[in-house]
This record gives structure tokens, sequence and C-alpha cells, in this order.
């Protein structure tokens, strides 16, 4: 079995994964990211450690290796983290620092990456060579898989999918800094910004008048809840939401040409009723007509994508 | 030593290409693309035995390989042309009609795919893996190399880099039938575009009179000629169309993460007056920082990429 550890701004989770992909157990503790790498990195180790303790293995017998997933970018041969703002990291070597600790290979990847690759692992047919992997979250995350190995470019940076830029003109801002970002339409971050400003330009519609009889608070849900129930304002915002996300997605497409291209993060719990839709626009707009097309689909492992694709770094991927 | 063969709408062109990537002696005959496949592929195979037999080399002892560099899609696993609208072939068995005449090895590539593998191999940095080529002509022309590789998805038509919108809203319409993709922003077509509109705009501007006393001719050169010349309408074309082609660049980048980015086509050939203002605004907008960059260089090859990467296409790539 492997260990996966997730590291991320607020928490380090870790679990223990079977040779069958299965989490067996998980742990967590909080990172206290404004603390000296070491520190966090002992955590980690700890975690690790205690997870399969906890589910009555001995990590020396019965681990094979530990993989981490962690935001920014990373050295994945000399397992290094080269950089991360999230957590203010520059140059850590992450596997010098967790050997000190557990004495088996340690391997780090790029989170949206390496949840990727758990999403790959656990595909059903087997002759998949290439995927890619969005996940429409907090910005939009991606991870390439070419030739059943994650894709990160030279420097470990590739990948970065949520920045090429879908609007030039008049784009709304990126947090990258550039204007026009795919991020900046397709992310959930997006889609609560149209939300508002659909209950600002509509304060008589069910779901603005819902929204403000409540807390005023606007989630990634709110339009689609209120689309559901026939709010012609919630409707036009989330089809304009999948619009953006579908031009993406055929962007993507023409570029990578994958088998499967699977969709994940919060927004990806609203399954056929975002994918039937998407696929559509796909099949009207691609480039490459009379060959076999990407097969879209919605992720499988949700919030474990990020563990189990940690965990297996480490596994031979035949 | 190999032959590659450069096999356009229009017309075959054939060359012989030595160990050392160089050509030899060339030869082209037209297409006739209405024809039969099976009458215009015997004209490649005698192209090729011609352009051997004119430089006094004997193409049973001396030439290793025959590499096609076709438009469209193909399976270059099987040696069949899958589909391609330029010349209406669909399910060509190209392999086999080149060995009822040719027998060696054959190999066919796609044509944007096979220069790219021409401007790989003649880099001087041997220890690139990842390599962008992007050709700025007619279209945007797009090649990845990956591993060393040319990488065209699961079914030979990835890289398709001019197809991912870049103006969602409001774009301007592309041949493949999007609006806003790339290529109708970056290539000759849209720059020649927006020239036409800035003569018809600003009829006074030197650019607009010295056209109009001519033929009313606009090339893809006409406004970096009268930007040069100091007319502030041909300027503020150029500006805007190498704005597009740089912000097209810093998404492929954030995207790929190659070594290097050739950029090739005839615009390519304004050299640092192009690939200077390209590299400020990389540099300026691109997404990952403190970690080591994209090299970004005009193309070596020129339009002879197409028969060196077609002939490279048997050459093992180490």
């Amino acid at each position: 079995m492997y260990i996966g550890i997730d590291l991320g701004g607020t928490g380090i989770k870790a679990g223990l994964v079977d040779d069958n992909y299965k989490i067996l157990h998980t742990a967590s503790v909080p990172t206290g990211a404004q603390r000296h790498y070491s520190e966090i990195i002992k955590d980690m180790a700890m975690l690790a450690i205690r997870v399969t303790e906890e589910a009555d293995f001995d990590i020396k017998k019965d681990v094979k290796s530990v993989g981490i997933g962690s935001p920014g970018t990373c050295d994945s041969e000399n397992g290094i983290l080269v950089y991360s703002n999230n957590i203010n990291f520059e140059n850590v070597p992450m596997r010098e620092e967790m050997n000190k600790y557990i004495d088996l290979p340690i391997y780090i990847g790029n989170d949206a990456n390496v949840a990727a690759l758990g999403e790959f692992m656990v595909l059903d047919d087997k002759n998949v060579n290439h995927m890619v992997a969005i996940t429409l979250g907090t910005g939009i995350g991606g991870g390439v898989i070419i030739n059943k190995k994650i894709y990160d470019g030279f420097n470990g940076a590739a990948a970065e999918i949520g920045h090429f830029q879908v609007q030039m003109t008049d784009g709304e801002a990126c947090t990258c800094g550039r204007n026009g970002c795919w991020e900046a339409y397709g992310s959930v971050t997006a889609l609560i910004r149209e939300t508002k400003r659909a209950i600002e330009a509509h304060p008589d519609c069910d779901m603005a008048k819902d929204v403000t009889a409540h807390d005023g608070h606007v989630s990634g849900k709110t339009a689609f809840v209120w689309a559901k129930k026939g709010d012609p304002v919630a409707q036009e915002v989330v089809d304009n939401y999948i619009h953006a996300v579908a031009e993406g997605i055929v962007s993507v497409i023409n570029i990578f040409q994958p088998e499967v291209l699977v969709i994940g993060g919060a927004i990806s719990k609203e399954g056929d009723y975002l994918l039937n839709p998407i696929k559509k626009h796909v099949e009207q707009f691609r480039y490459s007509r009379s060959i076999p097309q990407t097969e879209i689909r919605i992720a499988k492992l949700g919030n474990d994508a990020g563990i189990i694709g940690a965990a297996l770094l480490g596994a031979d991927v035949k």
C-alpha cells in the first residue's frame, strides 16, 4: 500500500491507500502555513506514521512509498518544492526533510497534477494514454496525463489550463495578473460574481428575493438551484457559465485530443445537468470531425483525488 | 539519408535530406488534388525516386526511409491519412500505396507537426525535451514535441493551437466554425483584414494613400512596412497584431511550459521586430515566476521545415 499526503494552505490530509486505489484510513492536521518548512514537513511525516498506525499497519513493512501533492511548482525528479505562493515555500527539499523521519521513497507533485493522476488511475478503460482533468473550483485547476504520466513541462509548471486567455479584449480580471483567463469565467469564483451581478441587476427575480430575504449569501450553487426552480435570471447565469466552461473545453480538446477529459471540482456535482450541455456544445464546435472524439466525463474521486493521486505517484503506471 | 515529401493542396515537394539534416536536392510537381488518391500517391513515389536519381544516388541503397508531411489528421502508426478537407482524402492507406513503388519504410505525419519536428531536430541544444512550434501563416499552425516526439493526441489531431478561443464574446469569425479563435487574430489573414480595416477607416494616412495609389493590394507586410516608415495608423495595426500573437503565446506557455517555443511562418521574417515585443509581453504576463522560463525563438528552417521534418520522421530521435 501507499501513503498519499494532500498539502493545502489550511490543512494537511494524509491517507493510506491500498493496491486497488482505495483509501483505507485518513487523518488530518492544520498546516500552520506561517511556520518554517521543517516544522510543517515534520508534521506531515508524523501524520503519515499516525495514519498507518491507526489502521493497524506498520509503515516500514506495509507501505511502499509516500507521495505528496503540493500547491505550486515541483521538481518531482529531485523531490523539491520549487515555489508556492500558497504556503510561501521556495526551493524546499521535501524529500530530504521527509526522509529524516520516514525511510521510504518520497515523491512529490503539484496538487492539480496529482489529482489528475488519481482520476486517471481509476479509469475503467486501461487503454487510455492521454487524459486531461479540469477542476472547477475557486480557480480552474488542470492536470494533463500524456502517455500515462503526469505532464508538467520542463520546469514543473505546465498544465495551468485555467490560465489561457479566453477574452483578450475587455476580459474580467484574473488573479494571475492578466485579464480574461478561462479561470475568470469558468471558476466557482466567476460563477458567484455573475450570480451577484444578476441579483443586483434584477432585484425582483425569485433568486434575488430569496437571497436578500436570507443573509445575502451567494454560493456556486445559488444560480443552479434557482435555474432548476425556473427562474429565468438564474437560468441565464447558468447558461452563460456553462457556455464559458464548454468553450474552454473545446479549446483544450483542440490542443490535446485526449481519449478522456474529466471534469472535477465543486461544480462537477451538478452531474448531467452540467455535462450534457457541455457535450452538445463540444460536438458542435470541436475542430476535428470524422475522427474519434474525446469522451467527457465527471470526475469519480471528488475530494479524494488528491490523496489517491499523491499515493499513486509511487505506483508504477504501466 | 532520407526522403521528405511535403504534400500540399497545390504542389508536392520532395527533398533528399542527409544525416546532418541538410537538403541535398529538391523537386516538385503539381498535386492535382481533384484526382484519385492512387494517382497522387504514385506521383509522390515517382518524385521521390526522381529526386534521388537527380542527385546521383540510389534509392534502394542510399535512402533509409521516406516521410510524408500531409495536411489533415494522420494515423501515423498505421500510415493512414485519416482525413483531410484540404485534398479531400479520407482513410487513405498512404504507406501501402507508397510501398507499391518504393520498398522502404514509409512514415506519415501532419504537416504542421512534421515542420515542428524539423525545427526541433535543428535546435542547437540537444537537451531540450519539449518544444512548441507555431506558424503564423494563412492560419496559425501548431506542432508540439513532448519528450522529443511529436505529440498528436490519441486520434492524430492534437496541437491545433490556432484553434483555442481568445475572444469568447464578439470574436472574429474563424474558418473552423467558431468565433474568436487565436487564428482569427494572429494569422496573416487576420493581419491583412485589420490592415484593410485601418486603411478604410483612415484613408488619409500614408499607408492608405500608397496602397490606393498602387493596385490596392494589401499583404501581411503592408502594415509592418509602413509602421517602420513611421505611419501611426500602420503602427497601431502592428501593435495590435503583435499583442494578439503575444497573448496567445503566454497561454500556450502556461499550458505546455516547453524549453523552447519557435515562431515560424511568413510573419516570422520580421525577426527581432516581432520577437522583442513578444518576449517583453510574455515576461510581464506569464503565470509562473521564480522558475526557469521558456525561450522564444524565430524558426530556423523556414519553408524547408516541412521537407526536413518529414524526412526525419524516419530518423531515430534520441
